[in-house]
């Protein structure tokens, strides 16, 4: 059993120029590994609609569900809707159940829902919607593709949203192995021990650093096969 | 004057399950700007060979230049150094600068330089060294490509040997304002305004939460043209 392969893009110049650090990334990839997806690329691009359109339309073939991240508010920057529309060749128009949700938001708040705001009501035509409990305006699925808004917060309320309609994948089995070991040292056993289990256990060995400078090394025994997991962890312990 | 555009690549699967928060996409992305690069894609893809020699090549030919992240240890998941090599279409041999760098440095430190450690001293033939002042295992650079390590202080500290020896790009001036009003109240005149200046520059606009959770909007202003920078600034200003 092989999990399906899902990947983000992360419409963002401003984390192309440095401005902002990410903070979707990791969120992302914990959820879907948490519901048995494997994500397997991200992709971060600028706010340009060519390079937005030929990467959704690349990556939407490519894998069982594409997420995008940023780019749908009110803005002239914000062109992540029409391009997601043109890249299925489709147009983008009011959608009805947004304007309806804009309409009754903005009315609470005593705000104008002028043509700016209007904007965030727009769909591809035919997309549904994943409803943001935070700002209201609303991000779309359109087939396997998944337009989510960029801030971290509506971010995250929306990828809960969308969760919840999608099935369970498969489980995977994580254990983590701490050594203060030098990869140098483990390299060889390490080898072994993958190559033994290269059935249906990934083995990955990650060297970090602790705040007062001193190296260790985190090792990653990942498989959708429990009985494995346990059975290589066994043997990684014996080596560290 | 446009400047060159780069990519960043980071090979990490302990990126993309979660287990570990990207440090290194903001500090190439600073360090890029102010060198006077743009930053114009990254991806984060798996430890898997066929998917890095597929990126490698497509990013190599669309992009100024190419910097990997990740991948040259000395354990069996370490795959970047013979991935790029076949990216090239180019052995992978040991590179006998890297091993007298590495006899030295365990020779010091009394430690056998054993076959997995040997290993960090394999480069594709003709690759020239980048330096690394921290664990002393080298990077590479093959053409348009730089191939660093992943842990974030090596890779802070050989993209500074990078950059050492990287052509001044074209400078960007960057201004950036914030307000208390919301997207939807300026995205009009906002629009107006980066239409004026369509010519060159870029103005973005990202809405953003302070800790106590209320909204902000921060506005950036670039451009390779300093009075059209400052002009436009000016425009900004008067709408804020």
């Amino acid at each position: 059993m092989i999990p399906q392969k899902v990947a983000l893009i992360i419409i963002g110049n401003e984390i192309l120029n440095g401005k902002t650090r990410d903070a979707n990334i990791q969120t992302f990839a914990l959820k879907m590994q948490e519901k048995g997806y494997n994500l397997a690329e991200v992709r971060i691009i600028p706010d340009e609609k060519k390079e937005i359109v030929k990467t959704v339309n690349e990556m939407r073939k490519k894998y069982f569900l594409v997420c995008t991240s940023g780019g749908i508010g009110p803005t002239h920057d914000d062109i992540t809707t029409e391009s997601v529309a043109q890249a299925f060749n489709i147009k983008a128009e009011i959608n009805e159940e947004a304007k309806q949700i804009l309409t009754a938001h903005y009315k609470n708040l005593n705000i104008e829902l002028n043509e700016a705001r209007l904007k965030m009501a727009t769909t591809p035509h035919g997309a549904s919607l994943i409803f943001n409990p935070i700002s209201k305006a609303p991000g779309f699925k359109m087939e396997n593709v998944y337009v989510l808004a960029g801030i971290p917060s509506i971010f995250n309320a929306m990828l809960e949203e969308m969760l919840r309609t999608l099935p369970n994948g498969i489980q995977f089995y994580t254990y983590t192995v701490f050594t203060s070991k030098t990869e140098g040292q483990i390299a060889t056993e390490l080898s072994r021990i993958q190559q033994s289990f290269f059935k249906d256990v990934l083995i990955g060995s990650y060297p970090k650093t602790k705040e007062n400078g001193q190296f260790f090394v985190e090792i990653v025994i990942r498989s959708t096969n429990l009985q494995s997991a346990l059975l290589c962890r066994q043997e990684v312990e014996k080596i560290i």
